[in-house]
């Protein structure tokens, strides 16, 4: 089973990653952990130059982005799909269409169609998408923002409208969950949508 | 006015497009010439990332030479054309669609229309393309062979393919030259054909 979490930052994708691979384990489960931009040598490559570089097209970020993707899908995803592992992903092909194809107006089309074609069509089975208040954020970020981070509240805001347009495309795909809830509740809330699939 | 070579390496692009530089400067052109992958501080490390580091998928591959493009166009060539300026660029939208679309068999249309997207639709008026026997190519590199350049001559042969497939595509755009011709005849032959245009 291929399972991603989506959400702004600060909106708690990384604490429910970790719980969920935590339980899965638990249940004696092989569960491969990851996460995006990296999640490969190369891939950690690109998110350096990415997050940390100098000025960035937003082409150029978008099609950096999809090619760590492709990569990742590569070496680690589809490996480990195949030998029966479930996979839990931080961030993937929604965090694409939401923040270059939506929030940066390169259209949510043209960078879905870009993305499935670097990751051959693998799709997640089911997506967590963490909800929240633009406006509280930043209070929930508790460490030097980076290039992306620092964009204005207006860019998180246009993120967040790409992120429902997608839930509202792929409802059967995306769950959405309240992120300002408690980690714990949410967690249950994570735990039990994935039992009800099984 | 955009102008690019294409051919395969050791097919004598760089030496024409130096060649053609001098000549735009000595009739009084303002002129800059650039190259692909690289032309732009994040297009060096993009080409670093993709000759010479270790495995790279080729969709990463065809996506990373399009996020370099991307950044090359709105960094250097486009602001250049705005200003009235001639552009000579080794390599561009055709090298992805022979190399990733045809050799590595990506798919000529996917490749094209990925890298259309990339530079916003902006393609070069005139494409010279130094057409060579493909056996002929390894004596005519006099240098260590990168990534790209230790492919098999198999590579080498689907991305010649990939070129003449394009400029029986692109008529009037493509000018197939003879690469096996002294590098002088070339030049009075790349000349000519700019001049006839003008």
């Amino acid at each position: 089973m291929f399972i991603t979490f989506e959400g702004l930052d600060g909106s708690g994708k990384s604490t429910q990653a970790e719980l969920l691979r935590s339980r899965l384990e638990a249940d004696g489960e092989d569960v491969v952990s990851t996460r995006e931009p990296g999640g490969t040598e190369l891939g950690e490559k690109i998110r350096d130059l990415v997050l940390h570089g100098g000025h960035v097209t937003p082409w150029a970020e978008a099609l950096l982005y999809a090619a760590a993707r492709a990569q990742h899908v590569d070496e680690v995803i589809a490996p480990a799909l195949e030998r029966g592992a479930s996979v839990i992903c931080d961030r993937y092909v929604d965090s694409s269409v939401a923040y270059q194809g939506v929030a940066r107006g390169l259209g949510l089309e043209r960078v879905l169609d870009l993305n499935l074609a670097a990751v051959g069509g693998l799709m997640p089975d089911r997506t967590f998408l963490l909800a929240l208040d633009v406006v509280r954020l930043p209070e929930r970020l508790r460490r030097e923002p980076d290039r992306l981070e620092r964009e204005s509240g207006d860019f998180h805001a246009r993120a967040d409208a790409g992120y429902r347009e997608l839930a509202a495309r792929f409802p059967e795909r995306i769950v959405v969950l309240d992120g300002a809830l408690p980690a714990e509740t949410i967690a249950e809330e994570v735990y039990g949508a994935l039992r009800v699939r099984s």
